[in-house]
Parts: structure tokens; sequence; C-alpha cells
């Protein structure tokens, strides 16, 4: 089937979440593109958007460094730019998959898009400000804020320096070829490839090095593995995004015809890059070779993938599809459990019905 | 939390489930009013929406009739109008929830919307034809076709004499009150109060009276409860919705701060009126009623209900909710399953956690 009624419109929308904060996931099953639309970009909010008078004007770089530097929106432009096609996906991403339950925000599996962002790497605007010897970590704050635990709270992220002066963190500007939009970060927006989402802090306001380690609840309390129910032992923060891959089509539950179906998907990595993808039409049995189409120009960029099936024979089909980076790490038939519900990265899965 | 940016719209969308057909469900969570805006109405289609050419410029009645009748736009709007406000559910709705899983369109909870529908009552454009003796049944054919089970049909499906001949079954112009939008049946859509929305059909095109049963794949295939999962034992035709309710705040495993929280959602029935809603927050062991909110004059309409709960102790809470309606007939714990994955009505259920 394809042809619609001549000018009548069907176009998938995000899927809400919540609305106080916004929280809306992308359909990730019904987007074609290896670039997510602007309006189908999934948004992530801790806080109320901030305030027309609360959007940046500039960025302030201050803390352990040898001079406290601002930059203007066209100071940032006039800088040597560099493009990266990178996805990001919330640390939360398929929080609803974990057995047994666990609370917060529950995504589903859209809690992820991909974007070209352009901007300046952050270690050339670091180095305007002087880093000073001893600086250990970077603290990113956006102007979004509010009531969080008891107290008013800005949302403030740190990267270990390491982490911050690699070329591509970059201040990003553009989205998509445009000014980034108001909800998803407009002027300036910290993107951190390869890490989950947490860290490419929106309306990017103060940069500040620091001696030391930051502490604050979106970097001590969430966003930290807890492998345990109660207890806090065994804690770890969240940083790469896990090897993780998604199955587009089929849906799961579908009724399909005999012949022949293309299966299709994508597949990330925040570690190495992406080597294969794997199918399984016995019920992760056998595995089978998928076919990964990716713009070699961007190794952070979402792989897609592709898998020919013949059905040929009627009847009930659980199909599997698992992710491998470069790195040797593969998708785990069971995601580690974590009391927050972060890095889920189980083996995809559909279950069809042929004929 | 309340205030967002100043500007800065947050708003819900449709949830997408598939786009060919066109297969979309309201954000029932976010809706805060008793009818749903015409914009997070439901969609539900088997075909592609008919071509503007396709759209109907009448109505036939033809059949068992004294006489063949064609009923224009004009003509219906000039005929004794009736507003109903009522509910439409698809018989899939919470297909999803089914365990084990059925095949189907992968409906969560959100194949059901409320409107107020503006029409003529169906008996009335049926003695303008003049029913003849040994009637027993009326076949509508909506202008939407397609391929479907190896022939190219259009959607059709019957009513027994006694449900057609209701004064509440009428043929809509108005929708919210204005005309019907062209994905919901412009310009003629049956409205069958009390029945899943299969029976509403839209973009209808031909009333047929009939001597016998209307067989169709859309009346004696699909919309058919089969209790077993191999064989058609036991079979029956799906019709009136099952009593049934909705908890739309607070959101499944969410984390809420110690304090008042008012429980809400909506509970409808198709036959007899919702006439007791209870909640329980101790794992379904005691029931309190919650307060419903129903305007009288509209018996079809959906009972908003709240129940205000004083979370004064931390930890984690099941929420259960359960509808009856005033001829006895409760929500289950455990919905009748079938194959094809019909009239899910099982007890609602969030798990919150507090503090």
């Amino acid at each position: 089937m394809t042809a619609n009624g001549d000018n009548i419109k069907v176009k998938p929308h995000l899927l809400t979440v919540s609305l106080e904060p916004e929280n809306q996931e992308t359909p990730v099953h019904f987007i074609n593109e290896a670039i997510t639309p602007e309006d189908l970009f999934f948004k992530r909010n801790h806080f109320s958007y901030p305030t027309a008078s609360q959007i940046p004007q500039s960025i302030r770089i201050d803390g352990f460094v040898r001079r406290n530097v601002d930059l203007s929106l066209q100071t940032l432009r006039s800088l040597p730019a560099k493009s990266l096609v990178v996805p990001l996906e919330c640390a939360g991403n398929r929080r609803a998959l974990f057995d047994p339950g666990v609370y917060g925000v529950r995504w589903q599996r859209g809690a992820m898009s991909q974007a070209e962002w352009k901007g300046v790497s952050l270690i050339h605007l670091l180095r305007l400000a002087g880093v000073k010897e001893g600086a250990k970590e970077v603290v990113f704050e956006g102007a979004d804020s509010g009531e969080y635990k008891g107290k008013r709270r800005a949302y403030r992220r740190s990267l270990p320096l390491d982490k911050a002066l690699h070329p591509d963190t970059i201040v990003a500007y553009d989205m998509n070829r445009r000014p980034i939009p108001l909800k998803h970060g407009y002027p300036f927006r910290l993107i951190v490839p390869g890490w989950y989402a947490m860290a490419s802090v929106k309306w990017l306001q103060k940069i500040t090095v620091i001696p030391d380690t930051f502490e604050g609840p979106f970097q001590t309390d969430d966003y930290v593995y807890y492998p345990h129910p109660e207890s806090d032992d065994g804690k770890l923060p969240v940083t790469f995004m896990k090897v993780n891959s998604l199955i587009q089509y089929p849906i799961d539950y579908s009724v399909l015809e005999k012949g022949v179906h293309v299966i299709k998907g994508w597949a990330w990595t925040g570690e190495g890059t992406v080597n294969r993808v794997e199918v399984s039409l016995d019920g992760a049995r056998t595995w089978k070779s998928a076919r990964i189409r990716q713009d070699a120009s961007q190794p952070y960029s979402v792989a897609m993938w592709t898998y020919q099936w013949h059905a040929v024979q009627e009847g009930e089909y659980t199909i599997h599809c698992r992710a491998t980076n470069s790195i040797g790490q593969s998708q785990p038939v069971q995601p580690k459990w974590n009391r927050l519900g972060y890095g889920y990265n189980g083996i995809a899965c559909v279950r069809v019905k042929v004929g």
C-alpha cells in the first residue's frame, strides 16, 4: 500500500512522555532518514524551558583559567568550525523495558535522534582562556533551572579534562544547518560525541574549569549506575553510550504477507565504531550478517542496516538483532539491570506472523 | 512545576502506531478535557484515505426498501438533528497489554477519544426509504477501500435492525461543532453509541437494508472474539464496548513527592452507565470510591473520576482502578484473552514511588 488520499498528509509525531517538563520521544520506527528532522528530534528536559530573558547572550569561561572569556554567538561563528553527525541518546532510553521495572521517566525506544551539529571545538575556546596547570574537570552550566531535590538549581554537568579537550567535543550553534531551535539549546549546546546525552548541555551559558571533582545532583546522584536495588554499592557514573541497535521494520506483533521483506534498523555505539550487525530468525540460535550503510567520514553516526528476508513459510517468527563494535563489545541478551534504569542495550527483538 | 518558557508551546501529540494505513493513538494521559480536541482524536484506518474524487457527495439508501433515496449533505442538514457526546474506542484498544501477546495493530491505551457528534437519527432516514417487512440487517459502506485478504474491498459493516433503528444511532456530519474532518469521515459518519468504533463507519456512502445476514471480512473474520489460540470454537462478534477505565495521573513508574495527589482518569461503558469507580492503593485488597463527574444529559459520555490521595508514607505503591456499570458489570483482574486481541478491559494499574 502506498498512495494515500490525494492531498491528505500522513506523518509521524513525537510520542509524549511528560509535559512538565517536556519529554517527548522520536518515533524511531518511522524515521527513514539518517538525520532526524528537527520537529521529530526527541526532547528531554529536567526543568521548564528558559524564558526569553534567560536565554544566554554569550558563554562565559572562568574558573581555573588564566583569563575569563565571554564569547558571543557572533564570535563563535567567526572561529574555525567543524560539523559532526552525532546521535544523541538519553541514558534512560528504553528504561520501560527493564524487568523488574524501574522508576523514572518512562522512555520506550525513542529517546534518541541524530543531527548534524556544527560548532567550535571546545579545546579551541579553552585555549583562549588558558587552562591552568592542575585543572581536572570542566563544568558546564545550562540556562535551565528549577526546584530539584529541595533546592533551586541550574542543570550542571562536568567532563574530565581529557574528554573536554577531545577535538570532537564541540560547542555547537547549528543543528541540521540551521541555528539550534530554542527547545534544543539555542543558541549554544555542548555536544559530547559518544557519551549519553546528559553530557550535551543545552542553553550553555558557563564553562568553569576546576582543579577538583565536580559534585551536583545530575553528576553524583542521577546519571549513575546503581547495580543493587537497595544499596549504593558498586555505583558507576554514566558516560559512554553502550553499543546498541533498533529494529525499525517490521513492527512488533505485526502480520506480514509471504514474500521478501527487508528487515531494517539502526545500530550505534559510543566507543569504537559499529562493525557488525547480525540478525537471527530462529530465536537467537543462528545469526546472519546484515548489510551496513554508514558515512565513513562521520564515525559517530548511526549505522543503517538492512537484511533481506525471504519469508517463504507461514508461521510465527521472532526476529533478533545485535550489534558489535570495533572494540569487541556486543549487545547482551540481558542488559545490566540498574536501579535508575540507565544504559538499556539488550538485543532488539520483534515477533511477527507470516501469512 | 507550571511555568514554561514565556512563549514556548508544549503540547502532546498523537502517538504513531502505523502510517500506511494511518493509525495513531490519542495521548489519553495528557487530555484534560472531556472532549478530545480534533487534532488529538485517534485515527484508525484499514485502508488509505479516500481520494478527493472518492469522497461521497451523498448517501444512497437502497436494498430491501420501498424506494431508493439519495441524501445530500444539504438535505441532511435540513432534517431534525441531535447532538451526542460519544466516546469511540477501537475494539483493539490496549491490544499490546494482552499476555500472551497477540498479533495485530499494536495499540496501547489511546485508541479511544470522545467527541460531540451532530447528525440525524438513522431511523428517520430509513423511514424516508421505507424499510420492507422482513428486513434483518442494515449494511454500511464507507468510501475507503483497498486490497484486503486477496481482493479489492470497501470497508463494510452491518448492524442488526434493532440497533440500526435505535434513535441514538445517527448519521453525523459535525464533530465538535464543525464539519467532520476529512480524516474522521467527512462528510458523513455513522455513529453507533455503545459499540466499539468499527461500527461507526467513516465516509459513509451507502446504506443497504438486507433481509439476511451480512458477511464480509470486517464482520465475520475480523472483529470477532476467538477465545482459543488455534480453533474458531466459541467465536462471538464484537459489539458493545466493555466497561473500562483509565488512570491518567499518576503516570506508570513515576516518582511523586509526599503530599496530596489527585489521582484521576476516565471510565466508560457501552451498556448501561458507569455508576461506580473504585481505587485501591494496597494492591487491590481494599477499594475506595472515586468521585465521578459526568454530564447527566449525555449518558454515553466518559465519566471523569478523581480520588484524593494523601501520600503520607514514603515507599512504593500500586494503584488500581476499576469501574462498574449500572447493569452490574465490573472490570476483571484478567481480561478475556482472545486471538485477535479485542475488548481488553482489565483493571487499570500504575506503580509509583513516593519520596
